[in-house]
Formats: structure tokens, C-alpha cells, sequence
């Protein structure tokens, strides 16, 4: 019998995702071998390079691949075509500088969380023999990545303005993740601390920039999209643009992220959610508290960041007592709403063929792929 | 009565040397507030900003400064003439970049070390309620740094030059500290991983590049100095002439560390040497390990690196009697002689008034303040 045709569309499109990323995997193995290379020409003794090609194959690849892959298809949807294979290698390139900034953060973030898996295997900080290591392990990530940049981008005209990208993004990430570590420490419960305030420049600062804002940044530069410098409401500078379409958009993700942590099931959300527990200054307990009876915040005070089930359960029934599904539903649709009229408002660009435009279906691919997101 | 001549001539050297650090120190407040600004400026909560000052005030200044001082000396030097108040500047700012790096490679490498105090405080990690923050601290040190460079010299045409300086050398004192690591794990002693080798290759990564060659090649870019693509040996590259020279001159000053470190009494070298009791992986004990005897070595092995005063006595002991201290005489001599016919074969610049060129001066000033220290 013939498959069903709904089935097929799917399985056809599962494959071409499988496709694209294999492709990018592929590009990895480039990479790696190119670092390892360079690592052993300096003259380092045997065992080094051999931990150094463990902290690149434990930490880089292995994630979700999503802010990486996002530079690649940027890029395409950005030029208009498809990309040729030198044109596709510079944007992998790009891609997995995303996810060696990622990987950079990660590895010191597991540390200072105590965190005890990534991505379902150890921490690496946790892995036999490393400890501490991790540290200046995590911080070689980072200079891989401008090592990779120079020598693939060195001759372009937007070299600078790569490195200038990956260096202010860092900064803001180290700015969010101070405030997060200062505003929730997972050894010491301090509601009084939270507000949604705090939350969204948590948000902002830790993941939005570097997870929405920086993947389309590198694109528009690698695609020759050159700043305004004297924007005007018809005719705005790209980057400004991109930058108020794409914080609101990761702020929406993260909100997300909160919430599905709560109410997502495990089978949804492939892991059981611990933010409860771990103290996180999550969208729902900022909700929660921003709407609290008194009765209700003393029920928080009480079970919010213990290591305990009972402790979490009672947590939930607040959630549940204020609404936080109803909130959250409402949330959605408005941010949905209101990133889409952003989105509208963006210029349709009739860029000649083969010439790259900021189109407005570059912000529209992040959308889709979030909105109503279950996992 | 007057003053002793010589004495008199001493006072005045201090006086000089006092005034030169205040100017340094006068650059560093200008620049801290730059910092606090823009950080105020991003939103970023009142408790941020104060945490973000301290962290700032706690482990920037206070060291001794040498390398940061050494690039407005040695752009002095290539010009040939005193500075500008601009100029003056902006080599401060190149200056205390190297002191924020320091500082990033300080604030970690005390974690990965678990030291205890640092420039005579508790280690920042250790300071009350910082604990492993104090990672994402040191993270922060190294982009104010790129935040800097980015804000004093964005339109100079050497901007590239000092972005790709400070990632390069970033990258090389990793893997300098990389191979320390796990060549010398503080709990794990284990002489068969030492070599003179070893050390050599941690000296170099570790400490020559960013302490003696970095601040060198920020001064000659500054100072407009530029490669030369086709070099021959009438004519060498200048970058390559000053990596030549410096790399062997930071080689000595960390031997010359290294054996203070055993020989030094406290009141020359300020502190009390624990090399010994740290597992350190020094020259003092890779040379003795290339000449042990299989009794002395016996020695080494079973009290090398414990933290006991006796084991202690005991490594001293066998360092006497293979002559640590003969032996450095030795490569004291050996490395102030090679490293002094390098310099003598620099070319006698004859450039023209205010035309900055790489002096032999700029290596001889370095050399002449190792030379037989004694502190
Ligand atoms: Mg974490
Ligand atoms: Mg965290
Ligand atoms: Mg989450
Ligand atoms: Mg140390
Ligand atoms: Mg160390
Ligand atoms: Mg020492």
C-alpha cells in the first residue's frame, strides 16, 4: 500500500533535516582537525594534544546545533540562493564559532551551577582527572574560536567587524550570567531578590544576544549587509533592526524554555525539569510572585530552590493556584503578536538576484521554529 | 650636612620610578570609570554594578605592573622621544589591557591552583560569598579588555594588529597552562612527567609570551612599526627579531623566578618560596632531576610536593648537593651573554627625528632589570 501522504512529507522532511545536519557535522570534522593541527605545530608535549582533542569532542559538538545551524540558513535566506561549497564551509565556520562560544560558556557555567550532567553525559568538570582543568579548558574553546576566524576570514572586509561581534556578545553573556549568579545562587534561596525586572535582563543579556541576535549578525556580515549610519524610520539601520526583532524573539524563547520546564512533560522536553529546585529565577516563580497572595509567597519562601520533591510539589500548586498556564498562554499569543508585527514592518527588499537583503523571512524561520515549540 | 652623592642619585631614581607608577595608576582610575560607565550604562542592576567594581578594584592594580608600565617604556623607547598626554594614554590603556589579562589568567589560575592568597589578600575566589563567581569574574577581565582596545584605537590602523596580538598570545599562555596542569596536578606528584623539556615549554607558553613579548609588540604596533614580508638576515622581520630576543629573555627571568623561589631569603624576594611544597614543576627540580643519582633521586620522589616542612628539607638538601646553585650561576651567565649578542646584533636604527624604529635599547632596558636581580 502506498505511505500516507501527510507521512511521506514529513519523512521527506526529517530526512533533508538529517541531511543539513550531517552536512554541518561534516564541517566539524574540518574544524577539528584544522585546531589539532595548529595545537601540535606549536610543539606541544603528546599528552596535551590528546587532552586537547578530548575537551573539543567532549564539549563543541554533541548539543542541539541550533545557534550554529541558524548562521548557515541565515546566510542562504540572507543571499537569496543556495550557497556554494566555499560559501557554505565560511558560514559552518561562523556557525561553530556559535557553538565554541557556546561550549566556552557551558563548561564554566557547569561549574559555577554544580551542575552535575550536560546534554546526557557528565559535565566535564565532573569527568575523571579534569576538576578544575575544565576552567582553562573552557577558556581555549573561546580562543579557538577567534583562532578559526582568522584564518578563514582574515582577507574580508568584515573581519573586523566578526571579531567585533564575537567580543560584545561575550561581554553581554558575562554581564546576564552575573546577574543570574548574584540573583540566584543555588545554595541560598532569596525571593526577594527576583522581580521580572531581573528576569528579563537575565534573559536579554545571558541568552538572547548570544543565542538569536549574534547567528544573524554573522550572517548579515558575511552576506555584505553594511550598517545605516544614518537611519531613518523608512530606511533603518539593518543592525539596530535585527537587534530589536531578534531580543524580543529570544526573550520569547527563554519564557518558553521556563515554562516548558515547569509544565512540559518529560516526553516532551526529553529531561525532568529542575528549576524548582535549582533555584532558577525562572519566568514562573517572577509571575508567580509578581501576583502572589501573602499566604502564597510565604508557601514559596518556604519550598522554592529545596532540594526536596514534597518542597517542589507544593511550589507547583502555587503555580497552578495563579494560573501560571493561563499567564503563560496569554504571554505567547501577545508575544507571538507582536514580533510578527515587527516582522511586517520590515522593508520587502527586491534586491537584484544574488544580492543579499535583509528579508524579513530571516526573523520569520526563528519564529516558526519557536512559536507553539512543545519541546 | 649634604647627602651622599650616591645616595642623593638613588633618592632621585626612586623618585622618579614613584612618580611613573602614580601616572600608571592615575590612567588606571580614568579607564576604570570608562568601564563602570558603560556597564552602568547597558541597565545592569545596582548590585551588578557594585559587584562588577569590586571586581575590578580587587584584581586588577596591585601587582607589580611591570608589564603593563613595559609597553609605555618601550613605546617611548621606539619613538625615541617622550610622549604626548594622548599618547601617553593610550599606551597606558594597551598597558593595563595586559594587566586585565594577567588578571584573567591570575583569578583562574588561583582556582585551578587552590591557592590561598594572591599579592598579599585572600584569592578572590576565596573572598566571602565569590566563591566560583569569581570564574565568570575573570571571564569579564578579559572582555573590559576588548571593550577598551575597541574604544581607544577603532579607527588606527593597527586595531586588527592589537586584536589578533592579545587572542594570539591569549591563546598561547593557555596552552602554556594547559600543559603546567597536567604535568604538575597539585595532588598528584609524579616526577617521571617533569623534564627540562617540559619546563621549557611551559615557560615559554605560559609566561614569555604574554610578559615579555606582548607588551614589546603592542608598543611597535602603536609605534606605527610594521612586518616586513620579505625578510632577509640583513633585514629581518621586526616581529620575528623581537620573538627571537624576548622569548629567551622571559625563559631567563622564569629560571631566575624559579631558583629565588628555592634561594631567595623572604626579605629579598618578599615572600616565602613554596615551589618545593606545590608539586611546582621548576627548573630547580627538572635540573636536578637530569642529574640525579638513583639515590638522590629516591629522595626526590618520596618528598617532592608533600606539604610537609621536613620533605621540604629534604628536596632543599639534594638540590645542594647536585649544585642548583653553581648551576644556575652558570645559566645566568650563559643566557645574559646569548641574549646580549642578540641584542648587540640589532641593527643601529638611524631614523629620523620623531620616526619610530625597533632600537636595541627597547631589549636592553628588559635585560638590564633581570640581570643578577635579587628580588
Ligand atoms: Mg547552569
Ligand atoms: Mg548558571
Ligand atoms: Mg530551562
Ligand atoms: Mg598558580
Ligand atoms: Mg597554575
Ligand atoms: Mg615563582
Amino acid at each position: 500500500p502506498a505511505p500516507h501522504p501527510g507521512l511521506a512529507l514529513k519523512q521527506a522532511k526529517d530526512a533533508k533535516k538529517a541531511a543539513a545536519r550531517q552536512k554541518f557535522e561534516d564541517a566539524f570534522n574540518v574544524i577539528r582537525e584544522e585546531l589539532v593541527d595548529t595545537f601540535r605545530e606549536q610543539g606541544m608535549p603528546k599528552e596535551a594534544i590528546e587532552w586537547y582533542k578530548r575537551n573539543l569532542a567532549y564539549n563543541v559538538p554533541g548539543g542541539k546545533l541550533n545557534r550554529g545551524m541558524s548562521v548557515v540558513d541565515s546566510v542562504e535566506i540572507l543571499k537569496g540562493r543556495t550557497l556554494s561549497e566555499d560559501e557554505y564551509f565560511k558560514a559552518a565556520v561562523l556557525g561553530w564559532c556559535v557553538e565554541f562560544l557556546q561550549a566556552y560558556f557551558l563548561v564554566t557555567d557547569d561549574l559555577m551551577d554544580s551542575s552535575v550532567t550536560r546534554r546526557g553525559q557528565p559535565c566535564w568538570y565532573r569527568v575523571e582527572s579534569v576538576g578544575n582543568i575544565a576552567i582553562n579548558d573552557g577558556m581555549m574553546l573561546e580562543s579557538c574560536m577567534f583562532a578559526l576566524i582568522r584564518k578563514h576570514f582574515r582577507r574580508e572586509p568584515y573581519y573586523v567587524h566578526l571579531l567585533e561581534l564575537y567580543h560584545d556578545i561575550t561581554y553581554k553573556t558575562e554581564m546576564g550570567q552575573l546577574v543570574d549568579l548574584i540573583t540566584a545562587p543555588e545554595d541560598k534561596v532569596d525571593l526577594s531578590k527576583f522581580s521580572l525586572e531581573h528576569h528579563a535582563t537575565i534573559v536579554k543579556y545571558k541568552t538572547a544576544f548570544y543565542s538569536f541576535y549574534l547567528p544573524v549578525a554573522l550572517a548579515m556580515r558575511m552576506s555584505g549587509i553594511v550598517e545605516n549610519p544614518n537611519p531613518t524610520p523608512e530606511n533603518p539601520d539593518p543592525y539596530q533592526l535585527a537587534n530589536d526583532i531578534l531580543l524580543p524573539l529570544g526573550e520569547y524563547f527563554q519564557v518558553q524554555d521556563d515554562y516548558l520546564d515547569f509544565a512540559g512533560t518529560p516526553e516532551q522536553i526529553g529531561k525532568i525539569g529542575t528549576d524548582i529546585i535549582d533555584n532558577k529565577c525562572s519566568w514562573c516563580i517572577n509571575t508567580a510572585l509578581a501576583v502572589a497572595t501573602p499566604a502564597q509567597r510565604a508557601v514559596l519562601d518556604a519550598n522554592y530552590g529545596r532540594k526536596d520533591a514534597a518542597c517542589e510539589a507544593r511550589v507547583k500548586e502555587v503555580f497552578e493556584e495563579v494560573d501560571i498556564r493561563g499567564r503563560y498562554a496569554k504571554y505567547e499569543q501577545a508575544a507571538y503578536e507582536r514580533i510578527n508585527a515587527m516582522i511586517a514592518k520590515v522593508p520587502q527588499v527586491t534586491a537584484s538576484a544574488g544580492e543579499a537583503a535583509l528579508r524579513p523571512e530571516v526573523f520569520k524561520s526563528f519564529l516558526d521554529k519557536i512559536y507553539k515549540r512543545q519541546k
